[in-house]
């Protein structure tokens, strides 16, 4: 019998609730399919921050990347100032591990509410590819008073305002500023993934960007997309400006297949995509490194509020959690367990009340894990 | 009786066909209310670009200067590379004129198709207000072999992989990088505008950021809200990150009354918003400078593939006249424009393919200014 050990991060908020169904749905996998998982309990969170100090280590980190996947609950708290533990714990393992697909299939389900009129689940059905480990997300930026304002100001009189002879008093003002940065090789990378995917199954791949105003970071991303795409000549293309694609996200899903993305707007792009494939409680995400240590999460966050109350809904951590096992070379688990989770919202009998029903994510859990081990 | 002299630059692709209708209603409300417009048009755009080599020159920028409002049609042609009317043309005057706030209304008129299910004109009714000078718009970025990248990816190495010491080989590849910059003063004045707008009508502001990850820049721009929010007691407030914004969008639109943007973002999201209230054939929008001179466009863009077809739906460009006039102080004429699109729209009679109809862009041009000269 196969045996996997899986380091498993509940987090913050809602997050040990909903690990705990995750867990439950893949022993059942395990229990079916003839694996048996071992699961490797992790403190990191807000709690062991405000008692340690510990955000997490390089000694946690190096630990870590001895296994193949990490499931991951929800990180952040409102008695922590926003962005340290995202940048901390999350951000950190996203940029240790090298995973650089965040990999977001949006898919509306057969019976799940949709926002959208006139759209089924035929016409949501496709995958987001984001990069998830440059751009706006370096974490490089600052404020100044004069010194930086008035070298960074004095490009920009290059290129607007100076072109006229407008004069912009910086020495009075301060500023904050932020750098983003994409390296061919993080470029390329995701790119030349999201056409692999794209040639396995026969679909286009779109690239998202916002070349026509941030042009020297997205005009490099453009062309290194061009210079991948002549190498697949029987794989369709288009670019898409990023504002415009949250328009086609609602008008015509339909059209995409697999869309690649920079990662601060791969953000943006997969939380409308979560919306329009029934909301945040059925998205899950994978960030992956296909050579070393990824990390399976649902998308949404640690909803503080509902913490401790068994209200919210399991599924976007029991599909990830699916993705893990797929990642482990589970495929024929790991489908079953995205089948169960179809029969459970067929059913329409035991559900959270995000999708109109009145159980506890326990019930939710322990249904889709009955279905499954009946299936 | 009233004279204004309006400057008008049609520009290209479908841009000279609906700013002929736009004329055509404002030059309607003259009659009726008692002014009279003096239209002088500007050819800049991609004709004049490729004939002359000029964009917009510094003197055509002095010259329009001179007036209050400027009313544009739309900048952008398939013969030139991403970026270059757009930031040549359309930015260089919202920079040039300083027009700080970038209104858009996002309004959904009885009569129109909402994308959303369950969502009706009492829903979504709401305004946002975009920074429009700063930001990831300053145009400051480059590529680098070597040197660049290295600085850059010193400060990175501090903040997540040098923690963790990683290697980052940066010599060996080329790498790109854009600056976003924002000011005190430019993210206060923004800011204060959008509280006065509230005040003014008894409604709560949010406020939109992702101070979480781009933490250097959108922490700054969080500070300052909340200093201005403290001088406001009255108006309640709200943060959004502009990835969950997105879903909100959707899902509550009938939270939102003033929204409060960067520039980056707020572009994003203004498209959403545009979808959400019907599509691009309906969304205004006003640059302004509140001292200066403002600039009126509809948020779509040139349309090239419907160029010289009289397809397009004219009316996101007759309600940008309408900001125009407003502007310029007819306020009773511009209430009127408005009300005559809503008949328009009501009546069902008049209407481009994009709403169902089979007229052209003159027809519904024509049938607005009949409905508000016999109002
Ligand atoms: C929590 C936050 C840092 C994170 C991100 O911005 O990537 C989240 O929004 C996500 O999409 O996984
Ligand atoms: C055309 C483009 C430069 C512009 C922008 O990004 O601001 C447009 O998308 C808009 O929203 O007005």
């Amino acid at each position: 019998m196969a045996q996997y050990k899986i380091p498993v991060l509940p987090g913050d908020g809602i997050g040990p609730e909903i690990i705990t169904e995750g867990k439950k749905v893949i022993d059942a996998a395990g229990e079916k399919f003839g694996f048996d998982v071992d699961w490797i309990e992790y403190p990191q969170g807000a709690d062991h921050y405000l008692e340690t100090g510990e955000l997490i280590s390089e000694d946690t980190l190096k630990e870590l990347s001895a296994y193949d996947a990490i499931y991951l609950g929800s990180i952040g708290d409102d008695r922590i100032a926003p962005g340290v533990l995202e940048k901390g714990i999350l951000l950190a393992a996203r940029f240790y591990f090298d995973q650089y697909i965040n990999l977001r299939p949006i898919k509306l389900l057969e019976g799940v509410w949709c926002p959208l009129k006139d759209k089924t689940p035929a016409d949501i059905d496709f995958t987001v590819v984001r990069e998830n480990t440059e751009d706006f997300y370096i974490g490089i930026g600052g404020r100044a008073k004069t010194g930086v304002s008035k070298d960074v100001l004095e490009v920009s009189r290059t290129l607007y305002s100076a072109r006229f002879g407008l004069d912009i008093e910086t020495d009075s003002e301060e500023i904050a500023y932020q750098i983003g940065m994409i390296s061919k090789e993080g470029t390329q990378r995701v790119i030349d993934y999201s056409f692999d995917l794209a040639e396995k199954s026969d679909k286009h791949v779109s690239s998202v960007d916002k070349a026509n105003v941030l042009s020297d970071i997205y005009g490099f991303w453009r062309e290194e997309f061009n210079t991948i795409a002549a190498k697949h000549p029987d794989v369709k293309t288009d670019f898409n400006y990023v504002d415009a694609i949250t328009m086609w996200f609602v008008k015509n899903p339909e059209w995409f297949d697999i869309v690649v993305t920079p990662n601060m707007f791969g953000d943006i792009i997969t939380d409308l995509g979560a919306m329009v494939q029934g909301g945040l409680g059925l998205a899950p995400g994978g960030n992956i490194n296909p050579n070393g240590t990824s990390m399976f999460e649902p998308i949404h966050g640690s909803a503080p509020k509902y913490k401790g109350q068994n209200k919210v809904n399991p599924i976007a951590t029991i599909w990830a959690g699916s993705m893990l096992i797929e990642q482990l070379g589970e495929k024929e688990a790991a489908d079953a367990i995205v089948s169960a989770i179809e029969k459970n919202i067929l059913e329409a009998k035991v559900q959270t009340y995000d999708m109109g029903g009145s159980n506890t994510t326990t019930d939710v859990g322990s249904d889709i894990a009955r279905i499954l081990l009946e299936m």
